[in-house]
């Protein structure tokens, strides 16, 4: 495991890595002596990287500083200011509106220092150096489905992929803050990327129990976007396909920027900007599932496997139907109204496996669930009906 | 403007130019002394292209040159006989069945005399001899929706075109007879605007208020058919797309003849043959209205624009999206629920602008409406972070 | 007509042709006397390819060669063994289950002998040397549908082709038993259908009166499928289109094996697999119908004709549409709301004819039924206004 850092004042791609930000208390005290919108109490009380400040002022001009949301008058906002200097504090709306008139200390004991932005990478290395990237992000403080599920999810399928007795590929795991993070992290790794990476994935928005919703890379149909959309088919569970959208999303923007135009796609629950909680202090805990975080690590382990077993096989026996009789895999009594499933899944892949077709692309044209197709190969691989194309 | 005359026994393409004709009076006196069908109150009531005739039969033999409409009994129907040499009235069902028997005088005062086929045509010129058509007929008396709708909206659009402070694109209007007048434009025309028409609309049937028609080219997705399925997706009216039929229309027959094919598609409201008063005397004014015919106006004036805005623009920075926020394109505050329509379209255009694309193929991907990615595009031109392919 | 054998032993393909079966006498004598599962009755009682057996048992132990339907406890299965020793007898389940106690005897008089695999094959020739293929089979002993309605069809066919009075292409007809008789067949004719045949279809369960299923060839838009397609869509009936499937299906499995995949798909009434009745003693005569049958004969027979007359014809006026008018091709009375369905199917061939689409492309781009368009082309071509393409 590394700790990448990248300076303030480093230039990376088109961007300059901005001073870090420390806060170590800020909150409000009114004319009746209580303390409002204390950072120590819930540190979306300050706005994101606010400038230091002290003074006094009334109720009128502190108001130009105080931000909520009147439609969700119980929920903190969060809110971020980093390319203006602002200071500024959020809160409910029913407590904004009730803040008695009269003059208020504010204090804001923040520092902009020059520091660095830091990745935290590991590698879990496959038999090829061809990659496989799941990337999620660390920035947004106290929220849960929009941010701490991420990190969760990754770390527990770090844990599965690192147990598999072999990995073809090889598999990379990175935390970030988001955008700054993601644009740091190609200008060290893009061209690399470019190169090597498979598939990938932008793991955010995996805790609350809801429909999926899989949003496809910007090539639309790469290796990570026929994997997880087989998993969904195949999973029974509803989901939803959306295109790639580089005007919302998470760090997947910036990996399907036009000039690195990466595999790179993101399952997810429901969706960023998709559900009220989003992005106040009501996408806490309440909103999220252990159940559903561990079921998120399965289907993402899921696609894994689907990568894993992803192999163009050819038949040996193309003109007519192999005699699967006298190897044991048919069965004796016929006339039976439906073949079993296996034996379907079997004489759909030697009919399509003429080396155009990998057994995902089988997976979609037969319609077979790829478990059963991956279980097929296995069998007619020891029987030597199919064997890997030679590429 | 140009009056192009094309005289009588002129070969066009694959035709010849008939004789012209002029009807100066026509009318029936009944044994009762009454005038009926009488062309100089209504000009439907003559058969078009009736050859001369003056004399004296019953009703039995009159009514063998006599056509009305059954079904609708108080239209007169709108009838030609280009190709046999006939004479005929049109008349109301009911006053045709009222007739008294008797014996009729028939007064039918027309010649048929070597002439021409004219066709009015003016060119506005641009910065590219590249060129936009606007064609429309001028044949069908009476008529208003399937006919004098079509001359107006082309006159108004005209104003509009003339008046703009630059144009890329010359454009070329043509008003004409329908398809005799349409083959010899072509016979014309046809090589030149084989060469240098980059999209076309033949304008008809613009003047009822009803959703819009729009009538591909046969191409199916010619710049024209582009620009005009984006600007009714942006419209939010009501609208229908239909494929190009050589079966049934107007003059984009001709120009979209196989020899030709020309980027000619048709933008309509209801189109003929679709209500109940096409080619009849209830297709009158009535039947349209002034504001139908301006919005009109103002949906293909929306066209023009959509083309003539229509570049392929490649972004400066292609690997991470851009600092919007540094070039001041970006809102200081971060972190609201919705980002702004016009950060959206500028996030896409940045995205989608790797020269494969022009503006209008933006559109589509993006589902930006077009307007947005017009502006977007100025934007980002100013602040350097696209530019114009260099073709 | 050809007989062709394919000797016990021998290697065909993957396979081995197995010992011939013949089957004299079949039955169970019960402790009442009476004689159950008698062959003699029916010959569904008897598990197909039994071995032969004599003697005695309890019901118990004769229970485990027993075999009937409890969902359908009046039907016979149809069961086969083939690749497995066994014998067995197939009893409706009512009958099964009221069997009473005791010791049975058992009289299985058959016999498995050095033989041969029988394919009867016929051809009426044509212009060309290029083959239009038509495959049923004979095995299933009893039913109806799913066996008789295949030769039926295909003989009735056979009779209208012969009686053609040209032909283009030339007819090839085989009737064998299912699967090893077409693995057979392939092995020997496979590599001559591999360069000259151009459509071919799998004729089955064609005799119960229901909607239509069409199963394309594993390449999709072949002839045979372009032309069954048509010809459903013009029909007016109900219709169902299912993609190939190479794990459930009859003999076009084989032949749309992956080193064949021959242009054969199947035009089917009630599928395999798709009725309670199928593989039991209730597929039969009461389940199909002469008329259906008739109908079938014919729908087969449409098809031969959209094959026989798919061309790829040219315009010979491709600038503008031609003069339909001076060539008797048109109405002399303009202006009907409606051109006549004639001159719309002449339009859209004069339209599409530029050499790039066959009669069959035409009827799916234009929608003109096929008929019309056969029609339209043949004046066309007398008018000199279309003409064949030089290939």
């Amino acid at each position: 495991t590394k700790r990448l850092k990248f300076q303030t004042g480093k230039k990376a791609l088109d961007w300059t890595v901005p001073k870090e930000w420390e806060a170590r208390e800020a909150y409000i005290i009114g004319p009746d002596g209580k303390r409002y919108a204390d950072f120590g109490k819930n540190n979306l009380h300050l706005l994101n990287y606010s400038v230091p400040f002290r003074g006094k002022m009334n109720l009128e001009e502190l108001k130009t500083h105080l931000y909520s949301l009147p439609e969700q008058p119980d929920a903190i906002p969060y809110l971020t200011s980093y390319y203006k200097a602002r200071w500024g504090f959020c809160l409910p709306h029913r407590v904004l509106t009730a803040l008695p008139s009269g003059e208020y200390e504010v204090v804001v004991d923040t520092r902009l220092y020059d520091g660095h932005v830091e990745i935290g990478e590991t590698v879990l290395p496959g038999q090829s150096t061809r990659e496989i990237l799941f990337s999620s992000y660390l920035c947004h403080p106290s929220l849960a489905n929009n941010e701490l599920s991420g990190p969760l999810v990754t770390a527990f399928l770090y844990r599965k992929i690192a147990a598999m007795p072999k990995r073809r590929f090889t598999y990379r795991f990175a935390l970030m803050p988001e955008t700054i993070g993601s644009i740091c992290y190609l200008s060290l790794r893009g061209a690399s990327f470019k190169q090597r990476l498979v598939a990938g994935y932008q793991i955010t928005c995996v805790g609350n129990p809801a429909a999926w919703t899989y949003k496809r890379s910007r090539r639309g149909s790469c290796l990570a976007d026929r994997a997880a959309e087989i998993i969904l088919r195949d999973s029974g569970a509803a989901y939803e396909l959306i295109v790639f959208d580089p005007s919302v999303g998470s760090d997947e923007r910036q990996y399907c920027s036009p000039g690195y135009n990466l595999p790179v796609g993101s399952l997810m629950r429901t969706m960023y900007g998709r559900y009220p909680q989003y992005h106040t202090s009501l996408d806490n805990k309440n909103f999220i599932s252990f159940e559903t975080l561990a079921k998120s690590v399965e289907v993402y382990f899921d696609m894994v496997q689907a990568i894993e077993n992803n192999r163009v096989w050819i038949n040996k026996v193309a003109r007519g139907e192999p005699q699967l009789g006298r190897r044991g895999l048919y069965p004796t009594l016929g006339g039976q109204k439906e073949n079993e499933q296996e034996i379907r899944a079997m004489l759909w892949l030697l009919n399509l496996a003429d080396g155009t077709k990998d057994l995902l692309d089988v997976a979609v044209v037969s319609g077979q669930p790829l478990k059963l197709l991956i279980t097929a190969a296995s069998k007619l691989s020891k029987a030597k009906l199919i064997a890997l194309k030679v590429s």
